[in-house]
Formats: C-alpha cells, sequence, structure tokens
C-alpha cells in the first residue's frame, strides 16, 4: 500500500493525521490501508507518515503479523491510566485518547466515517474534516498484485459457472421444465453447485443469481423454483477470495431448448453492446461515454428502454471492481475519465417482462490503447 | 417490524423524520428496516409513521415485491424536473430532493450514518441529528419469528460442523499430523467441507476457522495447513442465511489422538465456564456481572490472564448474535442489563501460546427467569 497520496492530502489541507474506525471485513477501504483482517471494528491513524492499529488485546498479535503498518498497539493501553479520556461515547474516548497522546486535534477521515463518533469529537474539541473519495480514488488503479488477484477470482467463476454449464447441458426438458438426474434442476441446486465449486477453490459466494424465464427480467432477482425450458437463465456470479478479499464478477445467459426468436434477437443485441463497449473502453474516454455508446446501439438497433416501467436496457454498463464488487469507476451516467490500470465489468443487458432477460459479463483492465479482458467464458445462447 | 420505538422517538426530539442511506447487504439496520435486498445504496425514509424507499430505477419493483414498506419510489423520479437539487455532492442532493419534496428539515439518523452525507446535508440547512444506537436497541430483542430463523441457521451450523468431526473421526494420526483418504488433512480441507455443507443448506459461510496446535492459542486465527495429532483443534462457524440473512455462531474444541494433560485441564475448566454463565444468565442480570462471573471462576482454577501478552481468557464471554454476528447485547465488561428474547454467545475460552486455544461457543436465549441454550451439539475433547 502506497500512502504517499494520503500524506500529501493531510499535509495540504494541514491536518494532522487521517483516522479510520471500521471493521476491515467489511469496510474495503480498512483492508486496504491496514490488510488485517477482523470482523470488528478498530482504529487506523496515518499521522507524520507513519501507521498505527489500536486493536483489542486479544487481536493485538495476530494484526502485529498480518498488517503492514509500523504499529500496533491495544486498546487496552489506552483504557486505563493517564491515556485514558472519560467521555459519554467510549468509542470517541477511545480515540481521543489515542489521538492526545500524539498531540493530535485536526483529522481526515472517509466521507463513510459514523457521523455519531464524528460528532462527539467535533464535541471535545476536535476538528474532523471528510477527505471526499480519496481512498476510493486510489483504489481504482490496480497494482500488478492485485490485478493477478482478480484474475485468481475470475478463474473460479469460470471453473464454478463451467460446472453449473455442465449440468444444464446435461439435463433433460420435460414440459416447460428442466430435470437433472432425476429430478426437477432449479435455481437453489444451480446456486448450491456453483457456491460449492466456489468454496473448494477458496471463494466466499453470497447472493449468486441463478434466474430463468420471466424472473430473469429482474436483473437481481436471485431465482427460486424450477428452471424453465426455452427460455432464457441468467447466470451471475460474484464471489470474494477468502485469503485475498479481492472480487471479480461475471454473467452469462443461455437457454436450453430452443427459445423464441426475440431472445435470440435480444442475445445479438446485447453481444453488439459488448463489442461497442471495448472497441470505446480505453484511458482517456469516461465511463459517460461509452455507457452513452451502448445506449446509443441499443436504440439504433431498436430496443426501446423505459426506466419508469423498467423494461429495456434498464442499468449501467459497468463499475469497477476490486476489493467491493461494486466500486469506482463507473461505466453509467456518471462515469468520470478512465486510466490505465482501471478494472471494470462490461455487462449490457436487456430486459422485457414477456421474454425475461439478457446479461453478458466481462471484465477487463483498461490500459493506454485500449482494453483487455481477463474474461475467457464462451458465450453461446443456445446450449 | 415495529416501528413505534422510531417514530416515538421522532416525535419525542421534534424531527421531521428518519433517513438511512446505505446498502442492505452489508448494513443490519437497513436490511431490519426494509426487508429489502441490495449490495447498492439506498434511500430510507420514516416520517408520518410511513416508511418510502426511494431506490434505482432497475429495484423498483424487486423492493416493491420483497419490502414491508409503504412505498417505493425510483431515484429517477427525483433526478428531473423541478423535484431535482443540484449540489457538489450527487447523493446529498438527491437525499434533499425527498425530503424538500415532502417539506422535511429535521432528521434523525443512525450513528453509522456517513459523515460526508450528513455533512453535505447540513451545509443545506437540514438538521441532521444522529439517534444513538436506537435501531440496535430494538434488534436486541428477539421476535419469535426471529428466533425461529436463528434456530435454523444454527442446525445448519450442526449439521456442517457434524460433517467435519466425522471425517476428524475417520482420520489417521500420522507422525504429528492427520491423514484423511489417503492426504494430509488440512484445515482448508475441513474449511472446503463445513463450507459445502453450509452452502447445501442455503446458508453462506465466510471465515470459518478450523486451526489447530499452537495456531489454535490465537482465536481468530482461521487457520492453514496440516491438522496436529494430539493438539487441541478449534472449529468456529458462524454462517448466515442467504434468504433471511439471520446468522448464528458455535465453536467446538476436538482432539484426535491423546493430547497433553494440560489442554484436559483447560477443558474441563472452560466446560465449567460455560456452567458458570448458563447459572448465572437471565433477564435483569448485566452482561458485565456474567463476564466477571466467568472471569472470576477461571482465577480460582488458577488459569492466568494476562491481557498485554496475550494469554489466557483474552475476549469476552459472549455477544449478541441476529443479523449481524457480533451485535448487542455483549457479555464483556461493558454488557448491559439483559432482557428477555436477547439472543447471547456463551464462548468462555483459554489460549496459551506453548499449549494451544480452547474455546466452547453455545447460543442461548435469554429469559425471564433463566436462560435457553439453542445448541445441541455434544461436548467431548478427544473424539
Amino acid at each position: 500500500m502506497n500512502l504517499q497520496a494520503l500524506d500529501r492530502r493531510i499535509a495540504e489541507l494541514r491536518l494532522d493525521g487521517y483516522i479510520q474506525y471500521a471493521a476491515s471485513s467489511f469496510t474495503a477501504n480498512m483492508y486496504y490501508l491496514t490488510a488485517f483482517l477482523t470482523a470488528d471494528p478498530f482504529l487506523f491513524l496515518r499521522s507524520n507518515n507513519k501507521s498505527l492499529l489500536v486493536v483489542s488485546g486479544m487481536e493485538r498479535k495476530r494484526a502485529a503479523s498480518s498488517s503492514f503498518v509500523d504499529e500496533v498497539r491495544s486498546r487496552d493501553d489506552y483504557l486505563q491510566g493517564s491515556r485514558r479520556v472519560e467521555t459519554e461515547n467510549a468509542t470517541a474516548g477511545l480515540i481521543a485518547s489515542v489521538l492526545s497522546a500524539d498531540h493530535i486535534k485536526r483529522v481526515g477521515v472517509d466521507d463513510a466515517f459514523p457521523i455519531g463518533l464524528a460528532d462527539a469529537l467535533r464535541r471535545m474539541g476536535y476538528d474532523v474534516q471528510p477527505l471526499s473519495g480519496l481512498i476510493e480514488q486510489q483504489r481504482k488503479v490496480k497494482s500488478a498484485r492485485e490485478l493477478k488477484l482478480i484474475q485468481e477470482v475470475q478463474h473460479a467463476c469460470e471453473t464454478a459457472l463451467d460446472s453449473a454449464i455442465d449440468v444444464l447441458r446435461r439435463s433433460k426438458t420435460v414440459d416447460e421444465e428442466l430435470h437433472y438426474s432425476g429430478a426437477t434442476l432449479t435455481s437453489e441446486r444451480l446456486k448450491t453447485l456453483i457456491g460449492c465449486s466456489l468454496i473448494r477453490q477458496a471463494c466466499s459466494a453470497a447472493d449468486t443469481i441463478a434466474s430463468s424465464g420471466k424472473d430473469s427480467a429482474l436483473p437481481h432477482v436471485a431465482g427460486t423454483g424450477p428452471i424453465k425450458a426455452h427460455s432464457s437463465i441468467v447466470l451471475d456470479i460474484f464471489p470474494q477470495s477468502v485469503e485475498s478479499r479481492y472480487r471479480s464478477d461475471m454473467a452469462r445467459t443461455v437457454a436450453r431448448g430452443e427459445p423464441q426468436n426475440e431472445l435470440f434477437e435480444m442475445y445479438e443485441a446485447v453481444l453488439h453492446a459488448q463489442q461497442v463497449a471495448f472497441n470505446t473502453l480505453k484511458a482517456g474516454i469516461t465511463g459517460a461515454q461509452v455507457h452513452a455508446a451502448v445506449e446509443d446501439h441499443f436504440r439504433q438497433m431498436g430496443f426501446h428502454t423505459d426506466l419508469k416501467k423498467g423494461y429495456g436496457f434498464i442499468h449501467s454498463t459497468g463499475h469497477g471492481v476490486g476489493l467491493d464488487v461494486h466500486e469506482l469507476p463507473f461505466l453509467s451516467q456518471k462515469g468520470d475519465t478512465l486510466e490505465p490500470g482501471n478494472v471494470v465489468t462490461v455487462e449490457p443487458g436487456l430486459y422485457y417482462p414477456e421474454i425475461g432477460g439478457v446479461r453478458l459479463e466481462d471484465v477487463v483492465v483498461i490500459t493506454r490503447s485500449g482494453n483487455k479482458s481477463i474474461t475467457r467464458f464462451e458465450k453461446k445462447l443456445v446450449i
């Protein structure tokens, strides 16, 4: 972790330091800054170009061995004796005792810093200034190491998806549903299959999507019940590595048994929309331009969108992926200029309540001259 | 969801309403208030005893069908026309346009509300007041429905743990390590086994602990490499139901192949410590009293604790469990008075670097006269 940008910002704003108080298991910035993983909140302090963690006594040794910070102390060091600061908010008291030990009065925090703590510190005379999006901006540009970690998760995605596609290929259409090894093939069975494959690859996978038929017309419906034949089946997987905490994200749409013509047309249009994005994506272009190009494409192909009624191309073209599944930069109306090292999904989709949904999602790395896909999985509607 | 306490607090403080802006997948309060699950932040507004969600256009239908709020609107409704509020912070602009449409000026928020948003709203003239711990206090007391959901996850825990114990029982000691079906039995294999069992039961399980030997002396080390024979093996599982989002939490310590005498003594002391807690736990008692009783017990049994050096009984006796794995009430130094319907873990442990760790963790429900365990799994050191 290179904290130069943070140190520069602290100096520019004449702050004494920067603090975070969060649980790194749930707050990507905290994990990014510390490389120490825990489900309980702890304190990170950056000041004088040095990093300090203050954790529970039980976690001190583990934090010292896993984190790259300069120093790890136990919160017990501050809860007794002359260092202790008494106040109505125990956490604010702990933070104040840490700050006062280093004569720190003015601190930067993330936009997401809790207002309860900030107000308590302000009442105690501390100047608490949100540094809007500072860490998020840095997280946007991936290092070679981060890229490799995302690729590893993407590889796990594809292995897991492969096992689901394999089961779909071996399933039979019985009336309008799919059957596999003697029983109805359900969304639940597909999600279990994908989940176990990911677990075996040391990834966790909550909220996998395996929806079919009209359910697939709502992009974030996870799917329940029998998988429909002659219809679109949307599989969307976004696991996280248990070890590295990095993520990837991919989606494929398939059909088992010949579907209606409209679905083929939607599929072709979405496939082309991806190509439009791939041809546009490079450093210097904004995410908004890419999204507009994809919107234009769908319009030209005659696919209508109504956001209020919820049909057509109703979500953005893509989003950054890294420690969070949705992070900067965005390929949407509000998308900023892309830089080399950005990692984004390209996931155009079309959704019509009477037909279903089609979404294809790959992950690409932005380069100076274009982009490079890290997703290799085949694209084929009828399997 | 009974929002009477929230409505009362809004009235008492003469606020016009209460807002949350968060992603319910990662913010338990948001899921608790809305029953709508998404990985992207959205707005919840409570005012005039009614609840409103403002979500992305793509999510409107899904939110309307899954949430119990009174009304769901699309953020697109506010981003155009006369309702639109222009400001440097787009999210604050959206919130301001929602609030101004209902003539709301004074709002309560959670302690965890992001400072960036709160400051932006305050600069726009809104009064933003953190209502410390209001929703968390309500979440402490579980309804019959919530209790049933936690029990279901606990059942999944026990099925998963059973499969791991079964493999341990069938493993062989080869030198100082365990072997199973022709290969070294590793922490990774045990965690995969537990994870797949949980996935099959529609639970997700990140960060399962399966540590052995000296690794187990650090309570939150997840474990890597071969499982040691003649030594403590700590298995700690805290899954979440994919559907209900509730959690449970359990731990067992076992040994395969006769361990050293000290481990038996530690195990007996931890088993007794649980009994001390079970005998003390009831409504009206504080979590601090329970924790002190367990500390006393270990002291009387001659087990020394040094928080700085990190050995002995170095964590709290327990914590609430529900939508979060660690929530109120706490059985620790800062633990408040317990109420009927609280659900807490009872997980005393002893940790010595030269020997390893022992932890036993059950979940109990607090009643008027005592407590009732929802954990049934056997306790036996040598298996």
